[in-house]
C-alpha cells in the first residue's frame, strides 16, 4: 500500500490546475451569527461537473502515460466519481468505461454519457458489479480508478485543502463530510504538513455512521446497507483512507437526516448555492455541537452540487 | 430631475465598497455550449442580503449627512429594496421605516425585521400605501429612498457594471432584467462611459412587458396589474429610468413564464446557484434569440437570490 505524500499532492495540483477550477470561498454573516463561529465555505459544487471528485479523477487521468491513456480508464460508481472521471477523460480525449447498476437514476446516467463515458449496466448487487467490472476491464484494458482507495485520487483531493489555506489566511478547523474518506484523507494529507495546527474534523450521517464507529473501535467497521438522505456518503472506509482517518482526524461528529436537511436549507437560503445533502452534514454537526466550534475559524468543504431539483428532500414532507 | 453622472457612480463605489461584496463572476461550459455564446454571470444574489439593491441602498444611506442620518431612511416596497435598505441602515446604525402591504409574504417581513427595519403595514392599494407612507415620513423625518427612481440609487446600481467590466476583460453585451429599470439604468450610466462598445440589453417577462412596449412607443406605458412568476419585475419605469432606457438601451427582449422557469432550472442545475425567477429572464431571452447572441461575449446580471424554497415555481406543476 503506497501512502501518498505532500509532494504527490503538490505534483497533483501542478498537473490538474489547467483542468479544474480554483473554487471560491463564501461566507455568510447570518450563518456566523447562528453558529457563533466564523465559517468559510469552500464551494467545490462550483467545479464544472459539480463535485470535488474532479480533482482526484483529473490527477489519475492526466498522470497516465500515453500507452495506458490510449486504453483509457474504468471505474464502478453510480455517483459523482463516475461523472467526474468521464469529464476528466473527455478533457484528455481518452475512453472512460463505467459500470453502473441498471437501477441508478437516469439523470446520473445522462451526465456520464454527456461527458462521453461508456456505461455498462449491472444488477444492483456486489457480485454482479464485480463480474461486470472484471469483464469491462479485461476487454478494454482501462486503468482502474477507484473512487477513493487510490493514492492518485487522494493526492488530487488534497489540492482542495491547499487552495483553502491559501484563500483563508488560517483556519482552526476544517470540517468535511466522510463517506469512503477520500476528501478527508486528502485534507489530512495536505494540512498535516501545510497547517498542522488546523484540526481535521469529519462529519457523518447518523444513519451511515460506520466511520464514527470505526474511529471509536480502532478498526474498520462497514455498515450493513446504510440508508440516509446523504447518498454520497454510503460507502465504507478502505485501508488507504483508514490510514489517514485513524492517524490525522481529530474528531468525527454525526447528524440525523432531519438535521442534515435543515442545514441544507440554511445553506441554500443564506449562501444561495445549490449543494447536495451530503455537503450539508458539516454545518449540521456544527449546529449540533456549537460549543466545540464557538469563536473558531472553521472551514467547511461543500463537496458537491448535483441534486435532482424535482426531488428535493423537503418536497412533499 | 438630476441625472446621475459617471463621477457619481465612481463616488458611489468608493462610498459603498466597505459595505458590499465584490460579487464573483461564474461561467458554465455547458450553458456556453447550449447557447452558442460565451456567458458570464455576475452573481449579485451573493450579496449578504441577496440582491444588487444593496448597492443603491448603501449609496443612499452612507451618503446622508449626520443630521439626516439621525432621522434615518424610509421607503415603500415589499421586495428586495426593503430588505436591502434595512440592511444598509443597520450597518450604519440608523432607523429604517418601511411601508409594506399587510398581504406581503411573512418571509419578506421577517427579513426586514431581522435587519432592524420597522414595518408599517398598509392595505394592498396605492392610496393606502401613499397615505401610510406620508404619515410615516411626517412622523419620522426619514429620507425617502425610492427603489429605483432616485439618482443615488441608480449611481449605486451602476457600480455592478464597473466591477463586471473589471472582472471580464471585455463584453460585447450585458443583459439585465428590467422592472422599474434601476439596474438597467445604472448599467447604462456606467457602460456608456467605461465601455461604450458594450451593448446594454434589457430582458423582460412577456406578462409584464411594459418596458418593451414603452421602448417601442417612445413614451412610458404602465401595465395594468401585470402578473408573472418574475415578481421582482412588476413595477413600471419612471422618468429617471426612462431617460436611460430610451437613450442607451440597444434592445428589449421578452420571455414567457414557462421559458423563465426553464432558464431558472438550467442556472440552478449548471451554475449551482440559488436565484430568483426575475434573474432568469436574461438567459430565457438569450435561449429564445440565439442568433442575436451567437459567438458573443455576453454578461448576465443575476440580480437576486431570495426565493421561498418551499414554493419553487416547478413544484406541484
Amino acid at each position: 500500500m503506497y501512502i501518498p505524500t505532500y509532494e504527490d499532492m503538490l505534483a497533483a495540483h501542478e498537473r490538474i490546475q489547467p483542468h479544474i477550477r480554483r473554487t471560491p470561498v463564501r461566507t455568510s454573516a447570518y450563518l456566523n451569527e447562528l453558529t457563533g463561529a466564523e465559517l468559510f465555505f469552500k464551494c467545490e459544487n462550483f467545479q464544472e461537473p459539480g463535485a470535488f471528485k474532479v480533482r482526484g479523477a483529473s490527477n489519475a487521468v492526466f498522470g497516465l502515460d500515453e500507452a495506458q491513456a490510449a486504453k483509457g480508464v474504468a471505474t464502478h460508481s453510480s455517483g459523482n466519481h463516475a461523472s467526474c472521471l468521464s469529464y476528466a477523460a473527455m478533457l484528455r480525449g481518452i475512453p472512460c468505461n463505467v459500470v453502473m447498476p441498471r437501477t441508478a437514476p437516469q439523470a446520473k446516467k445522462d451526465t456520464v454519457r454527456r461527458y462521453g463515458g461508456r456505461i455498462t449496466e449491472c444488477e444492483p448487487s456486489t457480485s454482479s458489479r464485480e463480474e461486470s467490472f472484471a469483464k469491462v476491464q479485461a476487454e478494454t484494458g482501462g486503468d482502474f480508478v477507484h473512487p477513493y482507495n487510490d493514492h492518485r485520487v487522494i493526492a488530487g483531493q488534497g489540492t482542495c485543502a491547499k487552495e483553502f489555506v491559501e484563500q483563508t489566511d488560517g483556519l482552526d478547523m476544517v470540517v468535511a463530510p466522510i463517506g469512503g474518506g477520500g476528501m478527508i484523507s486528502g485534507t489530512c494529507l495536505t494540512l498535516s504538513t501545510l497547517a498542522p495546527e488546523t484540526q481535521v474534523i469529519a462529519a457523518e450521517p447518523e444513519q451511515a455512521d460506520d466511520a464514527y464507529r470505526s474511529f471509536k473501535a480502532g478498526y474498520i467497521i462497514a455498515d450493513d446497507a446504510p440508508k440516509t438522505i446523504a447518498d454520497g456518503l454510503l460507502v465504507p472506509l478502505k485501508e488507504l483512507t483508514w490510514h489517514f482517518v485513524s492517524n490525522h482526524v481529530s474528531a468525527i461528529y454525526t447528524a440525523s437526516d432531519a438535521e442534515i436537511i435543515d442545514a441544507m436549507k440554511l445553506i441554500w437560503k443564506h449562501l444561495r448555492i445549490v449543494m447536495e445533502p451530503s455537503s450539508a452534514v458539516p454545518l449540521a454537526t456544527i449546529l449540533k455541537n456549537k460549543d466545540a466550534f464557538a469563536g473558531k475559524r472553521v472551514g467547511l468543504i461543500v463537496t458537491g452540487g448535483n441534486v435532482d431539483l424535482d426531488k428535493l428532500p423537503w418536497m412533499n414532507s
